[in-house]
C-alpha cells in the first residue's frame, strides 16, 4: 500500500528536525510547515531526474526561503540524488558537508541556486523563467519546455527585490513561473502583524499575476492549486496556508521553531504527534521506496527528450550552448579595425562598438539595462526586445530595477544557455550589490555594464558620482572588475569577461577618452591585469599606475615629468584581480621592489585612494578622491580634484623634492 | 488681479527649461509636467516659512524624483527663500552653485533630503512621517502637527525600496504622508509599458493606502485630490496624470524631455505655447508677487506656533531635542560597572547592555531591527513598540526590509528630534548600502547596529558571513565604522556614535568575547580609533593590529611570541577613520616608521585583507580571509582559516625567519 501523502511529508519533517538537532543549529520550522506542499510538488509535478541533475529540460526548483535548507536536502536525499547521502545529512552545517547552512548551488547538484539572502531566490527564478522562454523560442517545445517553481516565505515577500521581480515577471507574462508562498504568519520577530498589513494576494494580482490559495498542510489541496496555476497563462502565486514547525506540538505556530533546534523533548513529542517512530535519520522502507519512485517519475520523460534531441540534429549545438562555450572570433577583426582607425570615444561607446561585434557571433547573449539603455549603450542595433509577445528577443527592458535585473541575470546564467549582460550607472551597483555578491559566490557568468564610472559623469553630482565603488567591488571575492582605458582595452576586457567563469564588472566612462592603444599587440594585454603602456624615457624615477579615463591623464603627467628629466613609466591597470594573479616575475617587472625608494609609485584613479597602498606602498603617492563628488561639468570636476596632468606632475615633483630634502 | 494657477505654474516651467538650457544639462521634463501640481501644493497646502526654513513644525516636502531638481529650486526661489538666488539658478549644475544636479540637503535650507537615487526620497519621507507622529505623541498637537508630502515618479515606484517603504507606512498607518505620483507614462527608455504592466493604485491599496487620482495638469483637480488625501486617515497616493515636458510643443510626452535640454528652438516654441514672453530668468512682477505671497502664508501659523511653544514652558527642552544634543552621563557609570565585573559576552550583547544604559538617558533614541530583534539585541526592556496605535513607542519592527529601514532612519534623523538606530546582520549592509551612502552624504546621524560580523556567526555559512563588508564600508566617505573588541569598547563606540555628526556602523559579534579592557582608562580610548592595548614585553619585533573579536586572538598570538622572546605590541583598532584623523605624533607612536623593517606589522581581522596594506605596509603580514566563508561551527571556521593564536604565531615566526634568512 502506498504510504499516505502525510507520511511521506513526515519524512521531511523528521529529517529536518533531526538534522537541526544534530547540528544544534538551523531552521526546522519552515521545512516542517511546507513538507506537505513540497511532497505534492516533488511527488506529482516537478520534472526532474536525480540520475542527471543537469538534464537541461528539467523543471527548476528554487528554495527562496533558503534558511529552510533541510527541506531541499531532505528532498534530494529522499528522491535519490547521489548527494546528499544520509551521512551528509548527519553532518548538516558541519565543516566540509555539502549540506551547508543555506543551500549552495556549488555544493550540491539539484540545488539550482544559492539562497538565504531573502528575496533573491524568487528574483533569480524570474531570470530562469526568462531563459526558459527564450530558449523555447529558439528550440521549440520539443527541446525546451519546463517550469520554474519557487518556495518563498514572508521574508522573501517583504524584501524590495521581490517587488522588482514580481513586476518584471508580470510584465513579461512568465506563465511558467509558479511561486508557493509559505503563509505561516510568523517572522523571526513574531507575528507578521508586527510589520505587515498588506494584502499580498491583491498586490500580486495588481502586477498581473494569477493568484490562488490552498491549505498548505494538505497535499491534495496544494495539488488542486498547482493544477490551476499550471493551467493559467500568467505567473502564479499560490498562497499555502501553513503552520510553522507543524508537528511540534507545543512550539508549532511560533517564531520559536524558526531558527533553533526544537530540543530533545519537543522532538520526542513531535514523533508521537506525527506517528513517526523511526530513529533519527532512519526512513521506513515503504516511505523511502515511495520517494525513490517519485525520483524515477522523470526517467521516461528524460529519455523521450533525449530521443527528440538526437532526432533534431541539434544535439551538439544545444549542448555547446548549454555548456556556455564562447566564440571569440569577433575579437581580432574588431581590434584590427580599432587599430586602423583609433577612435576617440567614451568607453561606454567603445563597449557598444564591441557589442556590435560580439552579439552577432556570441548569439547566447541577452542584453539589457535598468532603464538607461541610451546611456549604458547596451542595445546593439539588431537586438530585438525580449517581451511577452517575443521571447526570442535578446534585449530586456528591466525597468528601474537594478537589483531585480542583477538577480534575474544570476538566474539566467545559472539556468544556462544564455549569457546575460546588463547596465546601469556604476554608483547604482550599490542597489544591485546583494545580487552581485551572489553572482560571485555562485560563479554565475553575469557581465555588469556599469557606465558613468567617476566624477567624469559631471553635472549629475555627488549622488551619481561613484567614489568608493571601484574599490569596494574589488574587495569582493570572486568578482573581476575591469576598468578599460580606451576602445582597444574595452574590447579586450569584454573578451575576458565573456571567457571567464566568474562574473565581471565593466566600469566605463561617460566622457570621451583618446585611443591610447594604437598599435597591434599580438596578445590580449588586459589579460595580465596591468601592463606598462609607456616606459620611462629618462632615468626612471616614477611609476604611474592608472586605470580607465585616468590613464590618459597619467600619460600627460608623465610627459611633463619627462620634460623635467624625470623618467616615468605609465602602467595601465584594467583589472587588479588579474594582475594579482600574475607570476611574481611579471609583477616585479611591472613594480620593482618597493624598498627601492628611488622609484616613486603613484596611483591615479578618480575614486577613493582606499586600498591603493597595495600597489604604491606606504611611501608612494595616491592620487584620487577621498570625499563625495561635486556637481559641475566634468572638466571642472577633474580640475577641482587635481586630476589633471599639470596638477599631478606638480604633486609628484613636490613629493620628490621633499623626499630628497629629507 | 491674481494670476491664474497656470501662469504661476508656468514660472516653474520657464525657470526649469531655461536653467537646464543654460547648464546644457539637466532634466526639464519632470518640473514642466508637475508644475501645476506643485503650484497647488505650495500655493495652498504646504505649511512653511521661507524666513525660517528650519521651523520645526513645518510640513516636509520631499522631491523623491530628484532629477527634477529645478522644480524645488524654482519653488524655493519663487516663494522667497534666501537661496537660491536668481544667480544661483543661472549657475545650475555649475561648480560651487548650491543648485546641484540633484537636490542636496546640505546645500540649500528648504531641501529636506538629498534625492536622486530613486525610491529613497519616498522611503525617507516615511521616516519623517514616523518622527512627526512620534514627537506629536510626546509634545501634542499644539507643538508637532505637520505633514510630509512627496513627489515621486515612475522610477521611484519601480525601485524595490518603495515596496518596503509603502509596506512600512501602511502598517504604521501614517496618514500624514501624502505622495503625489507623477504618472506621465514615460521612463528614460520610453513608454512605461516597456517595463511595467502593474496597476499601481491597486498595489498601494493592497498595502492599506488610500488612493485618489486627479488631472495633474489642473491645479484645481490636484487640490481636490489633496483635500481628499488630507481628510483620509491612511497614507495617501495621489495619481497625478501628467504629460512629461508639458508646454514644449513638439517634445512633450516623450522621453526626449526627460534628461536633456530642450534646445533653443523648442524653448522658443514652448514660450509661445505657454504664452510666456519674459526673457530667461525673468519672472513678471505679478507672478513673482503672487508666489512671494504664498511664501508668506505660513508666517501667521509660525508665529502662533512660537507663541504656543513659549506658553508651553517646554521651549528649551524642545529646541535642545531638535538640535540633537546627547547626554553622555550614562557612560561613566556603565563603564565603572563593566570594569567592576568584566563580562564575557558577545559584543552584540554588550551593545544591548550599553543600550540599557543609554535609552533611559538619551530619550530621543528610536530603536529597531529588520526582523532580527533577538539576534541584534536592539530592543531594551523598557522600550515599547512604535505602532499605529502607539506612536509614542520607541521601537520599530521594520520587518524584513533592511533598505527601507535604513532609508526611514535617514528620514527620521533629518526630520530631527529623534536619534534612530537599527539592526540587521553585517552581511546585509549590502541590502541597505544605497541608504547608508545617503546617510554619509547627508550627514544623517543614523546608527547601524550590525551584528554577526564575521565567520564567527558560524553555521549560517557563506551567504551570511561578511568578508568584504568591513573594508567596503570603510572605503565609503563620511561613515564611521566601529568594531569594538569587548563590552568596554562597545560602550565607548556607542558614545562616539551618539556624539558624532556622521552616521556610524557598529560591527558586533555573535560569539562571546572575553573582557580585554579590565582597568579604568580615564578617557574614551576608542576615540583615538586605535590604541596600544598590550605593549611588547621583550624587545619589540612585532606590532599586531586587530579589531573586534580578533583582538583576543592577537593577544593570544602575542603571548606565544613573547614566550619565544619576541616582543609584540597589540593594537586594538576599533575605528580606522578615527585613527587616520589623529595627529602624526600619535599615529607614529602607535605605528613607528614603516621603513624600520625590524618591526613587523601584522593585521588580524576575520575579513578581507584588501586595504590593510594601509597599516601593514607592503612588507607587513595581513591575516584575514580572502575568499567566501564556510558553513560550520564558529571555532571550526576560525581554525579552518588559520585565525587562532597558534596559527598566527606560527605564521609570524615563519615570516620573521624567512625575512632574517634573506
Amino acid at each position: 500500500m502506498q504510504p499516505t501523502q502525510r507520511r511521506l511529508a513526515n519524512a521531511i519533517r523528521a529529517l529536518s528536525m533531526d538534522a537541526v538537532e544534530a547540528a544544534n543549529s538551523g531552521h526546522p520550522g519552515m521545512p516542517m510547515g511546507m513538507a506537505d506542499a513540497a511532497t505534492a510538488l516533488f511527488g506529482r509535478y516537478l520534472k526532474f531526474d536525480p540520475a542527471d541533475p543537469n538534464w537541461p529540460d528539467r523543471d527548476r526548483f528554487v528554495l527562496s526561503a533558503g534558511h529552510g535548507s533541510m527541506l531541499i536536502y531532505s528532498l534530494l536525499y529522499l528522491t535519490g540524488y547521489a548527494h546528499p547521502t544520509i551521512d551528509d545529512l548527519k553532518n548538516f552545517r558541519q565543516l566540509g558537508s555539502p549540506c551547508a547552512g543555506h543551500p549552495e548551488n556549488f555544493e550540491l547538484p539539484g540545488v539550482e541556486v544559492t539562497t538565504g539572502p531573502l528575496g533573491q531566490g524568487l528574483a533569480m527564478a524570474v531570470g530562469m523563467a526568462i531563459a526558459e522562454r527564450h530558449l523555447n523560442a529558439i528550440y521549440g517545445d520539443s527541446l525546451v519546455d519546463h517550469r520554474t517553481y519557487v518556495i518563498a516565505g514572508d521574508g522573501c515577500l517583504m524584501e524590495g527585490v521581490n517587488h522588482e521581480a514580481v513586476g518584471l515577471a508580470g510584465n513579461l507574462g512568465l506563465g511558467r513561473l509558479i511561486v508557493l508562498w509559505d503563509d505561516n504568519k510568523i517572522t523571526i520577530d513574531g507575528s507578521t502583524d508586527l510589520s505587515r498589513n498588506e494584502d499580498v494576494m491583491a498586490r500580486f494580482a495588481a502586477s498581473a499575476w494569477h493568484t490562488v490559495e490552498c491549505d498548505g498542510l494538505d497535499a491534495t489541496s496544494v495539488s488542486r492549486a498547482l493544477d490551476e496555476a499550471i493551467a493559467n497563462q500568467r505567473p502564479s502565486l499560490i498562497r499555502c496556508k501553513t503552520i510553522i514547525g507543524y508537528g511540534a506540538p507545543t512550539k508549532q505556530g511560533t517564531a520559536g521553531t524558526h531558527g533553533a533546534p526544537l530540543g530533545a523533548e519537543e522532538i520526542a513529542a513531535a514523533r508521537k504527534e506525527l506517528g513517526w517512530d523511526s530513529a533519527p535519520f532512519e526512513i521506513p522502507d515503504d516511505i523511502l521506496g515511495a520517494w525513490r519512485d517519485f525520483g524515477k517519475r522523470g526517467q521516461a520523460k528524460h529519455k523521450d527528450w533525449t530521443d527528440r534531441l538526437e532526432a533534431s540534429g541539434k544535439r551538439d549545438e544545444f549542448f555547446a550552448r548549454m555548456a556556455g562555450k564562447v566564440d571569440d572570433s569577433w575579437l581580432q577583426p574588431h581590434l584590427d579595425s580599432l587599430i586602423a582607425n583609433p577612435p576617440k570615444v567614451a568607453t561606454r561607446k567603445a563597449s557598444e562598438m564591441a557589442l556590435e561585434a560580439i552579439n552577432p557571433v556570441v548569439t547566447a547573449t541577452i542584453g539589457g539595462s535598468a532603464d538607461l539603455t541610451g546611456s549604458n549603450n547596451t542595445k546593439t542595433k539588431a537586438l530585438q526586445p525580449l517581451t511577452a509577445e517575443n521571447y526570442g528577443g535578446r534585449y530586456v527592458y528591466y525597468g528601474i530595477r537594478e537589483f531585480g535585473m542583477a538577480a534575474a541575470m544570476n538566474g539566467m546564467a545559472l539556468h544556462g544557455g544564455v549569457i546575460p549582460y546588463g547596465g546601469t550607472f556604476l554608483v547604482f551597483t550599490d542597489y544591485a550589490r546583494p545580487a552581485i555578491r551572489l553572482s560571485a559566490l555562485q560563479k554565475a557568468r553575469v557581465i555588469y555594464v556599469m557606465t558613468h564610472d567617476s566624477i567624469g559623469l559631471g553635472e549629475d553630482g555627488p549622488t551619481h558620482q561613484p567614489i568608493e565603488h571601484l574599490q569596494s567591488l574589488r574587495a569582493m571575492p570572486g568578482l573581476e572588475v575591469y576598468r578599460p582605458a580606451d576602445a582597444v582595452e574595452t574590447a579586450e576586457c569584454w573578451a575576458l569577461a565573456l571567457a571567464s567563469e566568474q562574473p565581471g564588472v565593466l566600469a566605463l566612462t561617460r566622457q570621451n577618452v583618446p585611443a591610447i592603444r594604437t598599435e597591434a599587440a599580438g596578445e590580449n594585454l588586459c589579460a595580465r591585469g596591468a601592463y606598462r603602456i609607456k616606459p620611462a624615457e629618462a632615468d626612471r624615477k616614477v611609476i604611474f599606475l592608472a586605470t580607465g579615463s585616468e590613464v590618459e591623464i597619467a600619460l600627460g603627467a608623465a610627459q611633463k615629468l619627462e620634460a623635467e628629466g624625470i623618467g616615468a613609466d605609465v602602467v595601465s591597470v584594467p583589472c587588479t584581480e588579474r594582475f594579482d594573479a600574475q607570476p611574481d616575475s611579471y609583477r616585479e617587472d611591472i613594480l620593482p621592489d618597493v624598498s627601492n625608494r628611488d622609484i616613486l609609485r603613484v596611483s591615479v584613479e578618480a575614486g577613493t585612494t582606499f586600498g591603493w597602498e597595495r600597489y604604491t606602498g606606504l611611501h608612494g603617492l595616491k592620487i584620487g578622491i577621498d570625499r563625495f563628488g561635486v556637481s559641475s561639468p566634468a572638466p571642472d570636476a577633474y580640475e577641482f580634484f587635481g586630476l589633471t596632468p599639470d596638477a599631478i606632475a606638480a604633486r609628484v615633483l613636490d613629493h620628490l623634492q621633499k623626499r630628497d630634502m629629507r
